[in-house]
């Protein structure tokens, strides 16, 4: 038997209210999605403000986030033109994205969830995604 | 141009609160959506031990009752093989469903959002969305 | 080589214009889809109030109407529990459905086209539909 | 509660009026969707001729510009290999596109819906596009 860790609904609340307060901060309304080791959501919020569009994009960069065991944007290099993972965002019928905004959310080294947030540039995505992470592994250690 | 109103995440979170509440009430963990009067997410809750196959489950309940403007289970009966909607379950890609559990969140008789609840039976998924959704309407009011 | 007739968009804007006039004396917002004999759409129609939910169920209702040639609501009870056609609402992705709305538009006896109305009763879906397919009979011969 | 402002049906078939006699002008036959707030269809035209390959092309183009707030042709480069956007185009089930022809339709820097114009050039869809946007900014101001 294997037995393993992953985030309560009240570990997920306290992330997405990382994100909403480095959100805020910046001044750019975000979706964010957290989701347990298995990929599988457990808590999401759209601020007011946040596009639609976007709500499905953040519990994909989660899902990817923690699927990968890496952020998102780590493993964009490696799906250049050129390069082996080449092609990759069509894996898992478009569940695969390399954009940033995706981070593990880790304990030990091992990642027992992931944070996913957009709706702003890939840029200000990143950095709240990054923000809510670190504050998490500061929070758990 | 048309105006119209829709929930805040604020209100959705209240939304969800209300939900929990009901479910510790009855020792069934859930999975809680929330959605506007688009049909889109605002707000998501998996509580702890609620099962990971009805987390798309409760979006697609409150989906449909956002977008019947009606409770799943009141739609149910008309979808029973030789009435009028026998069949309607295959629409919209399979996002129509009228399990209950959802249920629409109205202001002033007019539809804002739904919320969509689903882990345990049919009767309790259903209890709990109306409870929240009942206690949005004496609150908005 | 075929030679065969369908609709132009002026056409099928006076069908929408057909549906609208009756939706509007019941005073029922209705979304109204029509597609050309090879089940495309040729024109849409949202009207104020109409529900989004069943703009997708419109764009099928006409779809299943024009590709079986038969209006929606006769075919239903061929797919009744113990008829030869049982099932067949999960047939071409989930783009067949039986459920009333959907009439074919015909020439001389050949389906050139097809409406589907969707955002009602099942029975106020049909009424409307019926109206358009009977004017556009009347406007054509 | 948010209170918000969309498109009604006679406005947005007024941007599909002014999408048509662009594209007469032009002489290439297009299909033409407009798309609320929300990116739900409003209106939908195929003009004689326009290819049945972009219908659907036309609503992702709407759809992708309502939810990006911005034209499918300005978030091109972004997407591009090397850029941060990389592969976005596999996002939201394939209802992400950058081709140019989806514009937004804005009011006081809001966007209240979107067009997406598909079956010509690149070039010539997002032409038409953009003078159906920039004249509905004219007639809303």
């Amino acid at each position: 038997m294997i037995t393993k860790q992953t985030l309560s609904y009240a570990l997920a609340e306290k992330v997405i209210g990382w994100a909403v307060d480095k959100a805020e901060e910046m001044g750019v309304p975000q979706n964010i999605a957290v989701v347990d080791d298995a990929g599988h959501l457990v808590a999401f919020c759209r601020m007011d403000g946040a596009k639609f569009f976007s709500i499905e994009i953040a519990m994909t960069k989660a899902y990817a986030a923690a699927g990968l065991r890496a952020s998102t944007h780590e493993v964009a290099p490696k799906t250049q033109p050129g390069m082996p993972g080449y092609g990759a965002q069509a894996l898992n019928g478009g569940r695969f994205t390399t954009l940033g905004g995706g981070v593990p959310l880790s304990v030990d080294g091992r990642t027992v969830g992931a944070i996913g947030v957009s709706s702003g540039t890939v840029e200000q995505d990143t950095e709240v995604a990054q923000y809510a992470a670190n504050t998490f592994q500061e929070y758990v250690n």
